[in-house]
């Protein structure tokens, strides 16, 4: 799309994005923070590593190219090879890009000069990387402000890139990562309408997928309803994270889906699923997961332990706001997921005593939520300053333990699961046997699991939901029997 | 799928391959060629390791996984971090799989344990990688085989992995890359049986796009029809590269559709497309290119243009044959490509003169096709013993200067295009301006260009195209009117 220089855009009835107006606020806002951090005389230019196309294995295929996303939120630049510069002292915004062989032109596309990507991007000036040592020691700044970190998903450390001519240059590491990531944290206002594009156009995919199912398809087949509406409706060629279609036991595989557990079992008559699926826009993702039975009818069971996830999720949406401690609402999800199944009777004792015992971790292993943003697990969960990660059993997998501030995206997503690997063992373990009705969990140990998850704003006042999708059983059963979603004046 | 153990299979209406049946004769065929190449107290242990699971950048997240070629080949192993070995003495196969830690129950699914991956592979042994040196150590062989070479298509280093334990063993590394490779180009009727299979499919993907287009459609609506239609009906999760669909004059950029020119534009009434696109089945892949009119109708010009690359296209599979080199084909394109064209006025002179003058790089600036299977560029097209790369121009880029031999499937994809960097420097050159009509030439100069693909197998005698879309004029305006596919009698 040639037309809008400056946009990225994917054609009729896609989202435009005008990336002056979109980065714009972001740098000013990592300036602000740089600025905020460091004295006058300490300023220098952040430095920021574009991504580089990857080859599967030896060969002379590629990987499709996502763009890393640090350069992605400040610059929004699509190619490889590139590098992106922006001065603390004054603002101004620079792009170094690769020089291309000539025969780049008959296998890629036409060459294009500094000029072109100079009005693409909206920056100062674009130079070839070749001179980009040169001409960050004529800037005259103090020092080169460099990425150096651990990300708190994966471990993996930010390392600096390296660069010839660094040498000459005065490099600083300890602030840049810290400040990005807490700009990362607070979406603009750009970056929410991005974000409600991606959980639109997500959600709609989730009621075809709701609308296609039926018993004796395959998982994915599906994922392949998911992916071919956001990419032929929406313009999203990529998912955030590898699409989870799991079908009955497999609902309890909290990452199921991947390249050794491919979503190729058949859905039968009578199993839930659990679908996890988020599509990828300009390099922000949703992350929305449903969860339904196959043939469109929940069982009293089934609906006992939906019904059970449902009122955390929405117990949690309502609690969130400014100052609210995420594990708190961690918390919560336990105590309404533990209370519902102890309604169910499922298990026996005090609610309380329960949580103390870690039995919500037997059945919701993971963490109520994540920061969300252009990475799936969005950077600045933990750090400097902030709570620590919790090592109670039930806690540990919690991605922050922050309390929530406006701006924040974080996703709302209880689960419940019945895996033998945490269920077997506690069975036979005095401190949680005492509470676990085994005769009546006994026949939901086929069923897998549910996760209910949205994608949800916190505001000032409290929180938006983003994500936009039957939940309650009433409204699963309607849309599955062809009612028409969002629903007129039902809900 | 878990009934068959050893079959891997995606659900009805899917190719059910039985690894036994499949890998089975590829061991034979690779101990055979090891056995010829080594006297018998040379003869030790073949070892490969296979992929290891990529992350996105420092994130959490992962690319999906996509088996490493030579284990895939040897054993079909779908997970991530494990190696094979195949004994070059007595034909014994081994696995050597991770140790998971506990948290994969939760995470990923069910641990299983060496007797799982024994049946699921059929092979005869399954030990952990821990104790993988150990156990080659007591296999008592004269040495371990490994992988080292260049890829000549990437031009990538292939090299021997290193492993804990490898210095109390013997290492080989001058036979196993020429041998597997060379039985890589020589397909097991196993293997032509799934190459066949993701041709049907991805020839039927290619009509859904025909009967699909429409003027004012993005390119990358069409590749989702090609994605949705190969994954939901034949199982195929990945493409064997990222798929092509170019329009008007992106048609000329051979590699379009790469994370830079995203395949992006709109289809504009009166364009011709080029969509090249494959599907990939248990890491076999399709590669297949149509191009059509968006509007169902050719143009005299652009007939003309399509014609001259049809009869380039039959004559060089008409011509295929044990024993028949590949350049004297590529000629043969190129003799047809500017015959056509000198007859639609576009060209003059002798056309032996014209290809003695390189005219034909200038319109068709890429190799007549390549070996194809595992990897869509497969490996064996160069090597010691075989033809040397030929450095003329027009025949550079050739992927291999062999003969032909029985059991190879490569790729038969002649094109013509229109693209200035090649042909505004031609119009001022003295040794190619004088062929060119450039008045007639110029009012193609915006149609980008036209490409026809077939993935064809050498027989004894002679060859078999496993691709079947409507090529002829005639046939795609019929289908792209809403003729099925294929024909009753009308071929
Ligand atoms: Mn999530
Ligand atoms: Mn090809």
């Amino acid at each position: 799309m040639a037309e809008d220089k400056c946009c990225f855009y994917m054609g009729p009835g896609t989202l435009k994005i005008d990336r002056r107006a979109f980065h714009g606020p972001i740098q000013q806002g990592v300036l602000q923070r740089m600025q905020a951090a460091l004295p006058e005389d300490k300023r220098g230019i952040i430095l920021l590593k574009g991504g580089d196309v990857q080859p599967v294995y030896t060969t002379d295929g590629e990987i499709l190219f996502r763009q890393e996303s640090y350069l992605h939120y400040l610059f929004g630049v699509n190619e490889d090879g590139f590098w992106g510069a922006l001065d603390v002292r004054n603002g101004r915004s620079m792009l170094f890009m690769p020089r291309l062989p000539a025969s780049y032109g008959v296998w890629m596309g036409v060459i294009q000069g500094p000029n072109y990507y100079k009005a693409k991007y909206a920056v100062d000036d674009v130079a070839y990387v070749d001179d980009m040592s040169g001409m960050l020691a004529a800037a005259g700044a103090p020092c080169i402000h460099l990425l150096s970190g651990t990300n708190t998903d994966s471990g993996t450390e930010v390392q600096p890139p390296s660069f010839e001519g660094s040498d000459k240059l005065t490099l600083e590491t300890a602030t840049l990562f810290r400040e990005i990531n807490e700009a990362r944290v607070h979406k603009t206002p750009g970056e929410i309408v991005l974000m409600k594009y991606v959980n639109h156009l997500g959600s709609r995919a989730h009621v075809a997928m709701m609308q296609g199912c039926k018993p004796g398809m395959m998982e994915y087949q599906a994922e392949s309803i998911f992916r071919h509406f956001t990419y032929s409706k929406g313009g999203c060629r990529n998912q955030g994270y590898t699409c989870i279609a799991a079908s009955g036991s497999n609902g309890a595989v909290l990452h199921y889906g991947h390249g050794g557990a491919p979503n190729d079992a058949q859905m039968l008559d009578g199993d839930l699923v659990l679908f996890d699926m988020g599509c990828e826009y300009y390099r922000y993702g949703s992350d929305i997961t449903c969860s339904w039975p196959v043939n469109g009818k929940f069982t009293p069971q089934q609906a006992l332990l939906y019904n059970a996830v449902l009122d955390a999720h929405r117990s949690v949406i309502a609690a969130m706001a400014p100052g609210v401690s995420w594990p708190d609402l961690h918390t919560l999800a336990y105590r309404k997921i533990i209370g519902g199944l102890a309604a169910g009777g499922l298990l026996q004792g005090d609610i309380e005593e329960m949580i103390a015992a870690e039995v919500g971790g037997l059945f919701m292993p993971h963490g109520l939520g994540h920061l969300i943003g252009i990475d799936t697990h969005d950077v600045g969960g933990y750090g400097d300053g902030f709570p620590e990660r919790i090592q109670r059993p039930g806690y540990k997998s919690l991605r922050t333990a922050r309390q929530l501030e406006a701006g924040m995206i974080i996703t709302v997503e209880p689960g419940c699961y019945f895996n033998p690997v945490l269920l077997l063992p506690a069975f036979g373990d005095p401190v949680h046997s005492k509470f676990l009705v085994k005769e009546a969990i006994q026949p939901f140990m086929s069923m897998g699991g549910v996760r209910i998850e949205d994608n949800v704003v916190v505001t000032e006042s409290g929180s938006l939901s983003l994500t936009d999708v039957p939940r309650t059983v009433k409204e699963i059963e309607a849309v599955m029997a062809g009612a028409h979603w969002p629903f007129g004046g039902v809900r």
